[in-house]
């Protein structure tokens, strides 16, 4: 089935304040579930409420805590955010470098004490938007099986990248494995002759990245004692390097040749970006799509809470 | 056949110097090569000097140029290579950035109007010795064929990238690319159900933060017209984040729990760096490894610069 945005933005402020965060809190995090099943990400959509809202009942997410600047130099930032929802923290930690980063050309943030924080990319979309280019990875349970061991172990590990371009950003967000009908794997697949360990060489960088740097737990500890995420984000400024118009446009020329090229009679050739746009065009229309399971898990909240269902 | 690290350094610091390079220049280039083949990087090592020689000759490197400074901010530099090679551009980059990133936090640097920079691995190191952890990418000639085209257009685009661990750095440095059967693909072959957009998605970003980003040639046109490659490095300092002789044990703990994990039957796991630092000691004791063309071509460069081959 399929509801307007709108109706899923508003009956998710109300759960979300129900559940204890404050207006801005709610709001911001009904934004970052509304934007990404309107992009076509439905996994890190609505899809999650059910999730959040478990975990604040065991006291794993506190609604009330609020993030804490740790540490600050000119280029870096590190966050605690305080054991509630990992947006709230990455939000705040990204607006700060983004600041940052204006006078210094680059600046990242590492956010410690976190949790799930939805899409990667929508702190690239905050960079973006602050005509500037963004990086973010984040650390998850361990489902990824590293190169010729037989057990999971690394994070399915976000990695989002957005650079200005025309008619959308380039805009890569996704997890750094793949899914195959053995189960979860690097990047690369089971077959070492396919370079699988590159893929589990990605993974293993992002686990250094934020886990390690983080002081946070890593992937595979996530799921036994402590459940914590750790978040890194970066974003440079092109405008120190060139013309940022000029830049854009040599971006966009270069992923228009690539569309353009040669290519597998009856296939497409798109660029990371071109799907979630097209489905983020057609969702504001029509409304986004959620699941059965998902619809009942809604009511289900609805009626515990009191809050209609849309 | 092997022959001993210093007898290669010494021949390769007589040719260049021949070739036109300054002392010191010499010096660097010949350490760049050196470490390549000791680390069994023989495609990024001694191997490639018939092809820096044939550039020189054809005026595509101009040894006697000096890299330039463009522009600075506290975490930011933009240098020209001036036509010279990369690795004389990357390393005052990168000697740059290192002490920006003490004060900042982070820093990265975009190299235009360069060359081949040897093994992205090198510019890593750098950082590491400083204790930091660094990132290094580069743009190459056009080997990739993007998901569905039939034509290649993106580079084998490397990746370099370095975390204090003990015995030995965490050190994944390779192309971004697979060999395979077919041709040089994506990560993840040439099946969309391998997730091989994923793999062109990073190539892609490789693209964005090197040619577009120094306004330079991006990869696909590096064969036709003005033949320059553009490099980016990041180095960021862990003791912002926390003790650094923490933050490399827990590394450590990371990776050896990761190399003890249940495996495959008479397969071992090996994390990025394993390799490359094993052949390291062993062939700093026995000596590089130099195939036969190759050995025929340092004869002949010997030959007509009046040097004596090892």
């Amino acid at each position: 089935m399929r509801i307007q945005a709108t109706d899923e933005r508003h009956y998710l402020v109300e759960v979300f304040t129900k559940l204890g965060f404050n207006q801005d809190d709610s709001q911001l995090l009904a934004d970052t579930l509304v934007d990404a099943d309107l992009r076509g990400i439905s996994s890190h959509g609505i899809q999650r409420l059910a999730w959040y809202r478990r975990m604040i009942k065991e006291g794993t997410i506190i609604p009330q805590n609020k993030a804490k600047i740790i540490r600050e130099l000119p280029g870096s930032v590190l966050v605690d955010a305080n054991q509630n929802m990992g947006q709230l923290a990455t939000v705040l930690a990204t607006q700060k470098i983004i600041e940052k980063a204006k006078k210094t050309g680059v600046a990242i943030a590492v956010i410690r004490n976190s949790n799930h924080f939805g899409t990667a990319g929508y702190y690239t979309r905050l960079a973006l938007e602050a005509g500037l280019v963004g990086v973010a990875l984040t650390n998850t349970r361990p489902l990824v099986v590293p190169t010729n061991a037989t057990q999971a172990f690394l994070g399915s590990n976000a990695f989002a990248f957005g650079f200005p371009a025309s008619p959308h950003p380039f805009m890569f967000d996704g997890a750094t494995c793949v899914v195959s009908g053995g189960g979860v794997l690097t990047l690369g697949g089971n077959d070492e002759e396919n370079s699988n360990y590159k893929g589990m060489g990605n993974s293993i960088v992002i686990e250094l990245l934020t886990g390690i740097l983080a002081q946070g737990s890593i992937s595979a500890d996530t799921v036994s004692g402590k459940h914590d995420f750790s978040q890194f984000v970066m974003v440079l400024n092109p405008a120190f390097f060139g013309d940022p118009e000029v830049l854009k446009k040599d971006a966009t020329s270069m992923l228009d040749r690539i569309r353009q090229l040669e290519h597998i009679p009856g296939k497409e050739i798109w660029v990371p970006g071109d799907r979630e746009y097209r489905l983020l065009a057609e969702n504001k229309e029509k409304g986004v799509t959620i699941d059965e399971k998902t619809y009942q898990e809604m009511k289900e909240i609805g009626t515990e809470l009191g809050i209609d269902v849309p």
